[in-house]
């Protein structure tokens, strides 16, 4: 296999992001680019990544590999490409060449590792609710409850999605209206679930990739975040609920 | 009550500093404006602070009002503000209500606490001399003297503020003509005393809200430090000075 | 003796990078300048630093002097400078005045020490190889390496400088090629030495100092950098090889 990239950004943000949630990982080589589907550790998290084969000015597999890597490895390695480098990557003799090319040409390898773990499947998940919104203003509002409580209530309708939080002393509530910025669809009924801030937190850094970000829940149901840009990167993350007693 | 301001600017600088040197703290809310006066826990130094009425666009309050705050609560949600938020406070139900506001409403609310603390007041002080000079011409004299030793002492004459501080090693003196830039109006004799630079250091953040800081001091006497935007806001201090034998 | 600098930038960035070899050491100052030649504590690494006697506006030493100072002391003052500073250094009853002159005056006198060293010489070395290449190409090369490993070999022919490293797990290689950026004086054969990289990286922040960097190295053999702005400022570096078996 070889894959080249014009610019290593997307690439880059992507293994940043995943990187804080899961520490090894598989990566399918296949004609429709470079993909992942990974839980955390804990088991709370899905992250679903696609590199599409359209982003890389390269895309040379023969048949579909897999590589397992040690995703801070990786991570530590794509920090020191330039925004200027075409990146290249080529796997031999059980290590995943990573190139760098500008005016010098910079070479990592890094090695592949054996990972037992059973292939993870995507659940098909049916959700109520959909709500387009700028990244920014879920970042903003996830901070924003980050400062009181360690658990977040999303409640929707078709009129607004509403982002709450109650700590032991103060609570917070974000109001973000359907309007020109955010679109949302959904049934008449009120949808409302309560996620973990540190998972999220992690999650909305997904806007380094996308501008916009689709958000999918329902009652006591995962949400789903989708960070999507279009014709080059997908990153996905499915979040389980916390139930009320938490 | 219900009080709205354009920016946060002004209350999110101040509670910043205000918190670095009081705990909790009961703000007094009256016709003229959003008042405080507190000491530090170890009895050093008083804040002196004071948003007025006219920077509000909307000040509606009743009767006069009392809010005991955490401070360090308080600054963790305003630092949440936006520089374009229209920040609305409402008091209901034991507890501050804050709202931002700009293309979402984000809402936040913290506990009124009990302070079992007598009212302070303002000591009456006399000062020999009086120094306006840009804040960060002061701002920069406490970060000299701090690379050398941990007080410092304010000598001042008709023609010039010197601040020196002398450390096991090392000393350093910073010379602060009066002129175009620094004004000084003092009697003829001179005046000595010296303080901590721990709490100065926190004080001449005050330099975020205001371009000028006024300087008054007496020997062995405490010092006063204003920081005042013209109809809007004026945080001072008074700092208790450090006997020779510290 | 009296020195003046108009501006503060190349007394303060070489101080700042040759105190994080060296703690203590003895400036020579003679009517070439203003020098020290300096060991780190660990005998890896000499430190050689010239700052011309053209880059002060005054430059008054009757006869050749000896200053021996803490290093990381005088840092912390010179940090203390703004770029428009004009800065004077004079000694004076065993401590060396640095005084900082723009709209205030601020004077800051740190302790001479004794200081048991014996001279210092710069060894005479000969080298194979001589690299001119940009400083930020070395710096890249240095942090890339850090990545993976602890030591770096230097390969050096005539066509190319070749920074290789392996750690127990990755490895990484920048080629650096002889071109219009890069000059390589080199005889036919090939010179390969490897080094720390915990040094380096100290070194590397010459490049605060010039755009361009001097290489010289020979097999199992000290590596040299040199850092010259022309008139101005030379900081140079000998490091030891590494053998082998480390």
């Amino acid at each position: 296999m070889k894959l080249t990239l014009a610019e290593p950004k997307y690439l880059k943000d992507s293994i940043s992001i995943i990187s804080e949630l899961v520490n090894e990982a598989k990566f399918n080589i296949t004609k429709e680019g470079f993909e992942l589907v990974a839980m955390d550790p804990a088991n709370v998290a899905m992250v679903i990544f696609k590199l599409l084969a359209s982003t890389f000015t390269e895309f040379n597999v023969d048949k579909d590999e897999q590589l397992a890597i040690n995703l801070s490895n990786l991570k530590q390695v794509l920090r020191r490409s330039k925004s200027n480098d075409v990146v290249t990557l080529e796997t031999a003799e059980g290590k995943l060449k990573i190139e760098f090319k500008s005016d010098t040409t910079r070479t990592f390898s890094i090695p592949l590792i054996e990972l037992e773990e059973k292939e993870q499947r995507i659940p098909e998940l049916k959700f109520p609710i959909n709500v387009t919104t700028p990244a920014s203003v879920l970042s903003e509002a996830i901070s924003d409850v980050d400062v009181v409580a360690e658990s977040v209530t999303f409640l929707g309708d078709p009129n607004k999605l509403v982002v709450s939080a109650e700590g032991d002393l103060s609570k917070a509530k974000i109001e973000i209206s359907a309007g020109t910025e955010t679109q949302i669809k959904a049934s008449d009924d009120k949808v409302k679930a309560k996620y973990s801030i540190e998972y999220l937190k992690k999650m909305i850094d997904g806007a380094k990739l996308a501008d916009r970000v689709n958000i999918q829940f329902n009652s006591d149901y995962p949400l789903r975040l989708d960070y999507l840009a279009v014709d080059k990167v997908m990153l996905s993350f499915i979040l389980a609920p916390r139930v009320e007693n938490d």
